[in-house]
């Protein structure tokens, strides 16, 4: 029963799931959620993800929701296939914590910032200059606890490309194309580490089924 | 060697890991942060978590820092021990999904609506009727998909307590002291089980760590 993801592309949360897969070179099948039509808030989505937003996923008769579990379900139950993305004990505690640190520190600054900068000059909405400034400026402080970490190790994570690192990914493409990129400029270790792990193969892929759209 | 937690009993954040510790019953060494004297900014603490935030935790050589993090760890490093907290394989995958909701669905709407009804009137600060307004309907609705999942399930993860719903219990204790309680009284399975949850006994030893204070 090969795996299926629920979501669109231009998602966030869904292309880090697509990541997840093809690090493990897993088959999967992807069924496209029409969010402009409003169909994430459909019974029959509902019934993939009550909290009615993508991705929602499937294998054989489990149904999960949330991206950042569907990454871990993937890593944990494909151990030996495609790139590690985890491991045991000690190291993954540590790998735990960086996990951590991407949605409670990085994520929700990011998340404004592709508000105020990409989505609402998309939508024709006002771009509020004092949450920008708030934003890059807390973000500029992320970013240096992320160099120093970098300065000592290869990854977040320690010294493998773990799911620590890959949650950021779909951040950082959109933000490369945003003013902020210079906070990220202003930082070099986390400037190369954005550009090796975006780099990687699977990244590609999932930009390459983004640019298909 | 004895598990060091850094933090105070006042922090929502370190309460989290207090109360994994006393569901596995293990002895922790609790080593006090003064937040008013600004101690997590000072260099020492630093070194314990760069974000400077509390808790901190240390085992050994090893350092930990974001409480979910923490509380993951020491469910896995002490399986064995008291309440088994996490599992293995499918059922885990959807314990996952709930400590993500928890995460992301329902810590942000709770933290606001604790800033604006507890820490704002403590501190003398204005309170935004608004953001309560906007953050209670939304944490209504959450609460509905909390209701329909716990229609189906004695805990949010499935048969058993884990942490998903262990997470939440610092924000339920404080948010039951505000007008927010009138969300969970109206959702009656979310009632019995934050009440549930909140009767067991290493949350009572939290609860009175708090009270010493
Ligand atoms: N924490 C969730 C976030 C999911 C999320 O925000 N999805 C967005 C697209 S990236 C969505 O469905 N938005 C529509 C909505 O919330 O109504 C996850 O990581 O899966
Ligand atoms: N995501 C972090 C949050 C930690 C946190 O917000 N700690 C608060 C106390 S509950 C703190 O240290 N606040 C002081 C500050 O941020 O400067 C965790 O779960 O450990």
């Amino acid at each position: 029963m090969v795996m299926k993801v629920y979501g669109t592309v231009l998602s966030s949360a869904t292309m880090r799931v697509f990541a997840a897969l093809y690090e493990k070179d897993l088959e999967f099948t992807f069924v496209p959620v029409n969010l402009r039509a409003g169909e994430h808030k459909e019974e029959h989505f509902l019934a993939l993800n009550p909290f009615g937003q993508v991705p929602a996923f499937e294998d054989g008769d489990l149904k999960l929701f949330e991206s950042r579990a569907i990454t871990q379900y993937i890593a944990r139950v494909c151990a030996d296939k495609g790139t590690p993305l985890v491991c045991e004990g000690k190291p993954m505690a540590t790998v735990g914590v960086w996990m951590e640190a991407e949605a409670h520190q990085f994520e929700p600054l990011a998340w404004k910032l592709r508000r105020e900068l990409v989505y609402n000059p998309k939508f024709g909405m006002a771009v509020d200059a004092a949450v920008v400034e708030e934003s890059e400026a807390k973000l500029a402080k992320v970013l240096d606890v992320y160099e120093a970490r970098l300065s000592q190790s290869k990854y977040l994570g320690g010294d493998c490309f773990t799911l620590a690192d890959l949650h950021h990914l779909p951040a950082i493409a959109t933000l490369m194309g945003t003013p902020v990129k210079k906070l990220f400029d202003a930082h070099p270790k986390v400037s190369a580490w954005a550009a090796s792990i975006s780099a990687r193969p699977a990244w590609a892929k999932v930009l390459a089924m983004r640019n298909q759209q």
